[in-house]
């Protein structure tokens, strides 16, 4: 290239890059709040990936075969927004100039859903690296299931922008280590070196030698790269492409780079600069354009539609190729890209359901689970499973399932992954896999750690990832491993997570059910599954499907107890979860041997259970009727369900290291503790207090 | 030494590890459960810490200069039972028979405050090296404290137990960066590398080079030791010492060392080894004893009663010598150790809340808490304050904190850690903090992301520390940071976890009480705090005691309401927190207009309000008359307080991005939805459902 072509090329990609600036600095202003040192920090570095080797196509954000793009430091959200605006995505001027305002597309932190181009909601760090980890994994996984000799199909990479906080964060070291022993080659993160979090400068909190550390993961680290020269950044990525595993590029960057007063200082991480400020930046840039002005001829640099066209056109007839030579893997690609169930999915799960009755055991409902995998397997090939390394008691593996592993040449295809001991990794990667599609991913701990992984499950719930979280081990049932292994509060607070689904099965029908209801949802569930072994219950066809409300009358008040007019009948309704239902069924005889006549309502999921009509909810729970609830777990969350005059036996201390029985009987959870509440409440049942 | 006293010796330490093995194998067979791998497996290194080089006084578990031991790989339990019993603690023989049995000294994981001896609770792994490093950092705060020249009285190690699980873990990476950053120097782990873990060898799920990824840490590293050796781990021991930083002592070990046909096996993790294995066991290693004796010989080796004596006896004297120098340090010194309270604490607390009702001042509840802390800091010299890198935002700073720094000579003095973007780190290390003793730790993060330190809340709760969890940005009032950073369900969610006090108070002098009350509490609290200002309410000083249980009444029904017999009068009971205290307060006109006398009960802790005796939570919420609860929260929780025939005016989905003033709005979080509620019940209370 001659001087004066590179001179004018350097040119335009510095408006490129102060396009990004500008764009960011005056949405933060408008809006009064958001974060503009990382957009202006990292301007240079989105133009390297963004216009140089991120393949897209703007006007089709669905393209199976896109490579991923991640802010981890989602608070750097107007730099995403203003590429997405900038390249050709569905995201008008006057949505930037709404950020941060009531329903515009714009949010303080990016969300999948709301924004075209964004691939999963970021802000609480550390955790969209974590989904970057997934995606990869889905892309290698697919590719080796799909990909066919001659026919690459499945061929995108994985691009995470990530800052000082992502990798404080202790989800970093889990989706890292990951990542390194699958050996993840199409995962590249960005890491923006600035040396500046919110209290200052990093190096009295945060003195890693970063490159060290992920070189120790067994990832390929480009060190001391200048954040701020496109061209280094680009070679970089370059390099990525041939290093055989994740790649780390350590950008040295200056925060808020551009604001002549305040780069460099954490005073830019997180509020407007200011009018005055800006206008200094204005001048210092050369930018004499008015806020949310773009000139056409850096808009038509940065205008992406036409290679993404291209690009997913190529694709399309490359795919159109395979589909020519294997037309049932492309209809199957097709089917699991999209999220859909297979065809006889309804049929395959009604005959789990019913073979489940069938077979009438009384085991543990982690093994009814394991039961339910393995018949699910059979039909649903996208099923990934895997555990936080407890796959021997979570019990989620099967017979066919094909570990997920590494050799010399790299990642081998498989069906269930060694997430290793990492919870909340596990669940951000599941997040991960789900939102890159093609999976449905599902992962097991003890229910207790689901603690670890909370915000993950928050997310998930946030962004309705399908993915179903295997919590076993589900209450003091567990026995002797003692308090910090009990779940006590767990199965209440998961509850009140808004959009996650959680269901405590009482045997295997129930499991088998809350199974098919997980994998038919287009949302996250928690199932919660017992170490012990539990009762079968019988039921009625109709209960069986009934099952499916989150909860329904299990053994109803006998005939008589209505249709004996004038005679002096006592009903109570026994509410009952999981491993405590048959402490309820258990209650009918001794209650009746009392004269009172007890209803017994298995309630599975509650949340199920609050989506039904009211006439459902009524019918179950006949309003006037005294209530009594059970579950091993607090007892607070009950008082919804049976109000302040009802009963509610349950467990609000934690656990004790015992025997798995001599617990039930020390915090009196047992059938004689429901007898006397029903007792006490049907006593007290019509004084109003 | 001669070959033969060499060999003597080298007969005498096998004796003492096998000792060990052999105690932990028959315990864990006794209780049908438990770990036998680990214990067999470190039992070497065990002998070189315990016999060479831990200074402890096991007849005095609760001297101040002790060296802290953790075993944070805590399934591996009996091998400090085995320890404790051995080394002479008050643990007889027969506890360890009782292993795992009710209200046994022996739990399945170690618990502080069961056993004596036992320092921190341990089992979720990766959180015993978190606190590990919080006694460390206690420990080398106090000894720039209290130390002088020629008078060392503070100066003690801190020595952790981790395995494969806590490294994998990521409270690991927050923990060991943190601890590198800050030099702790008298931190020293010991790294289990047995190479397995319980799914199976760990190489597919776990390829770090761990050395290298402390060494990024900037810890000291001794490789490749061989954990059977004890002279070599010993030898590492005595490296640590001069190191300047902390140190990983990474031991090749095999786990179940000792058994021969399970050795190097997941099999040997988490179950015991059966009678068969273990009598070949015996045989194998040539111990001939029946299950739970020790020979007196081996015993005395272990006996470390008299050297712990002596230890502790030496720096009585040292001590004594120290207060005869420094009376009012030593003094203080003893105060701080024992948990007690200043003198004048009562006065302080009481002047503050004075002052605070005086100013009057209408601000946000996280300024008032940076008002609150400085009051106190200034009468309680323990207060260690910090942030995971929000203090600007926390407001948890103040006049006089100093910030903890390192610079070339190693960590500096100071009452402030910045603890960086590591909530679940800053919290487990705020509990090794406290269990520490001299430092009452309070951290700060916004409150959606206690999700991320969760289990830590519950270790903090389960083991009773005195901690203060300080968590701002309470709801959508933070406004436009959108849905990823709004709490929603965590007020709710926290109040679940047994034993946690949870406040969420209203203005500046509900604030400055409940800091008064986290102070004097004997356990965790968590102050819920407002980014928003929030109006000041005026109080009785009848009203101001009154915040202290929790609930009570802010303002009453007209005294002519109760006062006209005869007269239609309706009444209701609206309960509020924080930010929606002055919603409640609000709608007390309106309701009256509409012929409705409201009380407003402020409820700034249900915890604390829920200890209250029945005729405290009575008056303050009379039976039988309708209720409407008001919160920023989910609205299942309300019902415990409300009933099924009471209102809740709550937020039941997640929140947006958008101006605080417009979310109340959207959300409606109004006090004209509080109206209408009041206006529903009032008029539906006496239909019983």
């Amino acid at each position: 290239m001659s001087a004066v072509a590179e001179s004018v090329t350097a040119s335009v990609t510095r408006s490129m890059a102060d396009a990004l600036r500008m764009l960011a600095i005056d949405a933060v202003e408008a809006a009064k709040s958001g974060h503009p040192g990382m957009p202006l920090g990292m301007a240079e570095i989105a133009v390297a990936l963004w216009d140089r080797h991120l393949k897209h196509n703007p006007r089709n954000p669905a393209w199976p075969d896109r490579d991923r793009f991640i802010l981890s430091n989602g608070h750097g959200s107007m730099l995403l927004y203003g590429l997405l605006h900038l390249t050709g995505y569905d995201l008008p001027i006057d949505e930037l100039k709404r950020f941060r305002q009531m329903h515009s597309r714009t949010p303080g932190h990016p969300e999948v859903g709301v924004t075209p181009g964004v691939e999963t909601t970021t802000g609480p760090l550390g955790q969209g690296l974590a989904n970057g980890v997934g995606m990869a994994l889905a892309e290698a996984l697919l590719a080796r299931e799909f990909n066919r000799p001659g026919h690459r199909i499945v061929d995108h990479r994985t691009y995470v922008f990530a800052g000082d906080g992502c990798l404080m964060e202790g989800i970093s070291h889990e989706a890292a280590s990951l990542a390194g022993t699958l050996k993840l080659d199409k995962l590249t993160v960005l890491y923006d070196d600035n040396g500046i979090s919110i209290d200052g400068h990093v190096q009295q909190w945060f003195a890693d030698d970063t490159p060290a550390r992920f070189a120790a993961y067994g990832w390929h680290v480009v060190r001391e790269v200048d954040g701020h020269d496109v061209d280094a950044v680009d070679r970089a990525l370059q390099a990525a492409h041939t290093a055989g595993r994740p790649t780390l590029i350590c950008c040295k960057t200056v925060i808020g780079q551009g604001s002549p007063s305040k780069a460099g200082t954490h005073d830019v991480h997180g509020a407007p600069l200011g009018a005055d400020e800006i206008a200094q930046t204005r001048r210092a840039l050369g930018w004499p354009h008015p806020p949310f002005e773009i000139p056409a001829e850096i808009r038509g640099r940065w205008d992406a539609s036409a290679r993404g066209h291209a690009a997913e056109a190529d694709w399309s007839e490359r795919f159109n190729a395979y589909r020519k030579h294997y037309p049932l893997d492309a209809a199957e690609f097709e089917r699991r890209m999209q999220g859909k169930l297979p065809a006889h999915w309804h049929d395959a799960a009604r005959a789990m359901v019913r073979d489940t009755d069938c077979a009438g055991e009384s085991i543990a409902t982690r093994k009814a689970s394991q039961q339910a995998i393995a018949a699910l397997a059979r039909n649903l090939p996208e099923l990934l499973g895997g555990s936080a390394d407890l796959t021997g008691s979570n019990l989620t593996d099967w017979k066919g399932a094909v570990d997920v592993r590494t050799d010399h040449s790299g990642l081998q295809g498989g069906n269930y992954v060694h997430y290793g001991v990492r919870e909340f990794g596990m669940s951000a990667v599941m997040n991960g896999i789900a939102l890159h599609r093609g999976y449905l991913p599902f992962g097991g701990t003890f229910l207790t750690f689901s603690d670890y992984s909370r915000n993950a499950l928050r997310m998930a719930a946030l962004m309705k990832t399908r993915a179903i979280f295997v919590f076993t081990h589900d209450s003091i049932g567990l026995g002797e491993d003692g308090p910090t292994h009990q779940a006590v509060e767990h199965a209440a607070s998961l509850r009140l997570i808004p959009g996650l689904d959680v269901w405590r099965p009482c045997d295997t029908v129930e499991t088998a059910q809350a199974w098919a209801c997980a994998v038919e949802r287009d949302g996250p569930t928690c199932l919660l599954l017992s170490r012990q072994n539990l009762p079968f219950a019988t039921r009625t066809a109709e209960q069986i499907a009934a099952i499916r409300s989150g909860g329904y009358v299990l053994r109803d008040w006998p005939a008589e107890s209505a249709q004996v007019p004038g005679a002096r009948v006592v009903r109570v309704v026994l509410i009952a979860t999981g491993s405590e239902v048959a402490l309820a069924l258990a209650a009918i005889a001794p209650l009746a041997a009392a004269g009172i006549a007890a209803r017994v309502v298995s309630m599975p999921s509650t949340t199920a259970f609050d989506r039904q009509a009211p006439a459902w909810r009524d019918a179950v729970l006949p309003p006037g009727v005294p209530r009594v609830a059970i579950e091993a777990g607090v007892s607070a969350f009950w008082r919804q369900y049976v109000g302040l005059d009802g009963g509610v036996v349950g467990i609000d201390s934690f656990g004790e290291s015992a025997p798995a029985a001599a617990l039930f009987e020390h915090f009196k959870l047992t059938t004689q503790a429901l007898v006397d509440e029903a007792r006490r409440v049907t006593h007290v049942a019509h004084v109003v207090r």
